[in-house]
């Protein structure tokens, strides 16, 4: 006689296989023993990645960062308590960026909510905010459509949690004891599964036909949906198309627009610089002020793509919920004007080019994420912090030899880099994978960093050290010397190599960015620290002297 | 002329003086901005506690902390996006263990909400699972009536966090830019005061009539919300009333029954221990299995207090929600049938003795307690870490010098422990604070340790380092060899060494408990790691061995 829970825990974990779920984080507990058991015996006969993150705040960011990577569901499985309510940042990071990452939490049950019994709380719809569904299965139920239907649901949940807008799914499951599986249990599983045909995504002809004869320029916001990126690139140069393409956008390269907020910032558009129409992909631009910049000019914008629609600049006013490699494969159908459109795309790529003999004189920070651009190597992962490594990325990072850039950019948080980073790096165990991130976010999420201990994961660490948060020092707050450092410089005298030390990791420093390909070159096993050292008051001006700069060398 | 954010920041911070908030902790941000800056002015005037804590998870358990001790309401003050998200854990575990932890979350505006504006999330009710109410509060609202209504509003919240059930609230506060306060602004705040007479607790004269002639015993539970001690104390003396206190309950000394979940784990209470009434007092206790015992023997249990009700044996059959030492003072008027009485005390008396005879025999993790009770000094703050270590304490601590013992057992997680330890320790700067925690929950919360190293607070950390999850060596899964030491042991191999250095924390190692009193009586500044090096299968063992010497024992 098989009991319940086995066959239920089963079902539920083939639903999730059959749904596409090849990772799984777990962090321990009590309350979660039976999954994470028989999870542990399907992994060793499935091509499953198991992963044990006993932290569960990093564990759920580990988890998000496998899932930009893969573009896949990623499960993360905790236990009962304040363990879930952990998750929550992760949960509302994926909701903003459309993630799915999928929440499993075990539960007390029902017999045990509210009335004082230990590590309970209120469970039920808890990430309600942030979820686009959760369910509340009963393992231990035996009624024999219990299996079945657990089956399905699952399904249709993972199934919800990838199509537009996509986002992360809540299962909450209350577990009575005794808590043990029966590992011994070999009935055979009947799990049908199911498969979902897509309606076609076809653009209307007459859609199509508003873009005819006129000129475009493709704005490629972050992207961590699906990848278009050699569609757009070939696109792009066989059509004269002008890009600006978000470092995160995963369709940067050297000839796309890069550092558009410094043009913005410099004033240095004309009119010639100002397109018809823009067609935005992807998700709000790290550029601050580029929105803004084509309200201002009244740039007719679409907005294309299955996630598409979330514009706060409130300017763009025909949406295209259509998957963007469909959208760009039927626009070769219209371009046809291509005298105007290539002299529009020289106006750009000749600011580009001379944007780009720019960088060449930056010095401090802004120089490091040159240095990284020549060292990288083909088609290298990179994780970036908030809230300065993605600006900086954004204006001055080229993509020599690699788009695949990743950042927790919807809701910006500082939170969980270094799990999201080991995430990444996870799933490319094959090559070193690099993480660029301040002092006072390495600080946030240091416990991320024994992921990369336990696991021996290949990714470098770059860390601008300033000793506090820099991007304060740009907000008007930075007058207010007599409270400033306080409340918002925070320095907290990090010592880096010792953290290295507390977690086993290789450690270098450097003081310029000449010695960084040595470094970068050199063969390791497992996470490195690099440390770079900076200053905040020196990284302000430097940014400042680059806009100035800028202005000067357009202005000549 | 006065700007609308300015005076309104200051009125709502007025309110909370008013209503008796001294201590602030607050996590930088950019939208935080007003709310910190003018706070940050307010406390070279008046008398606050100000600590800036960069980790927001961290910040929040450090002000549950601070509450534990001062038992009155503490702000934490977050900045939009995830950093709220960070708070859950802590709001959660307030909730549960009635906690008045005030939270300030800054908001963006709504014309931001929802449409991809970076570093927003949903925080309107965010918290709704968990806080008693919530409140957004426009402070850029310039209409005449909204400093006033600030005013009131935030004094009747305040209020409501503090009675009965206890409990955490959440004011969000949406903020445009500009952000910057006008921090020359003089003009004279006329905040009202209100006061809250409260109706008299008054037991009423029948039900205090059913206690007459009764064998009564005490069972006090955790309890962080009134000071009954002395009152307990004495009254327990004066008329014989045996009382069970949980280590949690502030009230347990050298007289109080200690151990009682070993008592019944070896099955040596005997009829003469039953008593006709128990009066319950306090939160669950940490002995899981007294309830149970009570139930089976159906013993008549009153469940009395103003946060009392949440039985989760669903034994206790009169509640009476009437503050204790209210209840204790009306109770001198009835008991009299001494004889009875004192037998009964008697008995429960020579069984303590016996118990705590025994201790002296104990080795390993079981006699880092008896040390820890020794060698602390007089009303020093304890605080103790979730899992093993607190049913440790609760079993084998007799509080000859201090009951003012602390822990998160509301939601039992392991979260935030190091960060609250904290927070108690800044609350009693002229004297050291001590935490007792393991290595698993001593990873988790790391950088709580920061606070420790940045304000130089006065706490022992001792850390009984078993490399791994100890608790679980006790469940079922135990018996899964095959994946037990990957899924639940956890060893992460941390070198304590390294974490104090890393934090600039003082270090010592002891490998037997009579070290222990030598390192405690140095003289030492801030916070210092002292690890005590354990074994978890030893530690199995000795727990499996002590409860056997129990039943032998007893029954000599």
């Amino acid at each position: 006689m098989t009991d319940a829970l086995t066959i239920n825990t089963k079902y539920l974990l083939t639903a999730l296989m059959h749904s596409g779920v090849r990772h799984f984080v777990v962090s321990p507990g009590s309350r979660n023993t039976p999954i994470a058991l028989l999870l542990a015996q399907l992994a060793e006969s499935e091509k499953i990645a198991l992963f044990v993150d006993v932290d569960e705040r990093s564990a759920a960011f580990f988890a998000l960062g496998i899932a930009k990577v893969t573009l896949k569901p990623v499960v993360v499985l905790g236990t009962s308590g304040t363990a879930i309510t952990e998750f929550t940042s992760a949960v509302a990071e994926a909701s903003v960026s459309h993630i799915p990452l999928i929440v499993l939490s075990a539960d007390r049950p029902q017999e045990l909510q509210n009335n004082g019994a230990p590590q309970t709380i209120s469970q039920t719809h808890l990430f309600s905010h942030f979820v686009k569904q959760d369910l509340e299965l009963t393992l231990q139920d035996n009624h024999p459509d219990v299996p079945e239907y657990i089956a399905y649901e699952v399904q249709k949940l993972i199934y919800q949690a990838q199509i537009a807008p996509r986002g992360p799914i809540h299962i909450n499951l209350p577990l009575r004891k005794p808590l043990m599986p029966d590992m011994n249990d070999d009935t055979p599983l009947r799990v049908k599964q199911l498969t979902w045909t897509m309606a076609p995504n076809i653009v209307p002809q007459n859609t199509l036909e508003a873009l005819q004869n006129k000129k475009i320029l493709l704005l490629c916001g972050p992207n961590e949906s699906e990848d278009y990126s050699e569609l757009l690139r070939s696109f792009s140069e066989k059509y004269h198309i002008p890009v600006i393409a978000d470092v995160l956008s995963r369709v940067r390269y050297t000839h796309t627009i890069t550092g558009i907020d410094q043009f913005i910032k410099a004033d240095i558009l004309n009119d010639d610089a100002l397109p018809d129409i823009v067609i935005r992909f992807g998700a709000t631009p790290i550029a601050g002020q580029l929105l803004g910049w084509l309200k201002k000019h009244e740039v007719t914008t679409w907005y294309v793509g299955e996630d598409a629609g979330n514009d706060h600049s409130r300017h763009a006013s025909h949406i295209v919920p259509i998957a963007v490699a469909n959208f760009l494969e039927q626009l070769t159908q219209i371009q046809n004007n291509s005298t105007v459109q290539s002299e529009f795309y020289t106006v750009w790529q000749t600011m580009n080019q001379k944007y780009q003999n720019q960088l060449m004189h930056n010095v401090g920070e802004l120089s490091l994420i040159d240095a990284i651009d020549h060292f990288t190597h083909d088609a290298q992962p990179i994780f970036v912090s908030n809230s300065m490594p993605i600006r900086d990325m954004d204006n001055f990072f080229l993509g020599r030899h690699t788009h695949n850039i990743y950042a927790n950019r919807g809701a910006n948080g500082i939170d969980g880099v270094v799990s999201s980073a080991m995430g990444m790096a996870a799933t490319s165990q094959e090559q070193r994978s690099l993480l660029l991130i301040g002092d006072i976010a390495l600080f946030h999420d240091m416990n991320g960093l024994m992921m990369g201990k336990q696991y021996q994961l290949p990714l470098d660490i770059i860390v601008t050290n300033n000793n506090g948060g820099s991007i304060f020092s740009f907000l008007p707050q930075a007058q207010q010397q007599e409270y400033f450092d306080t409340l918002f410089g925070t320095p907290l005298g990090l010592d880096l190599s010792r953290i290295a030390m507390l977690y086993d990791l290789t450690y270098e420093k450097i003081s310029t960015t000449q010695g960084l390909g040595d470094i970068l070159r050199q063969s390791v096993v497992g996470t490195r620290i690099i440390e770079y050292s900076s200053n905040r008051q020196d990284n302000y001006e430097q940014h400042q002297d680059f806009t100035q700069m800028l202005r000067e060398h357009f202005n000549e």
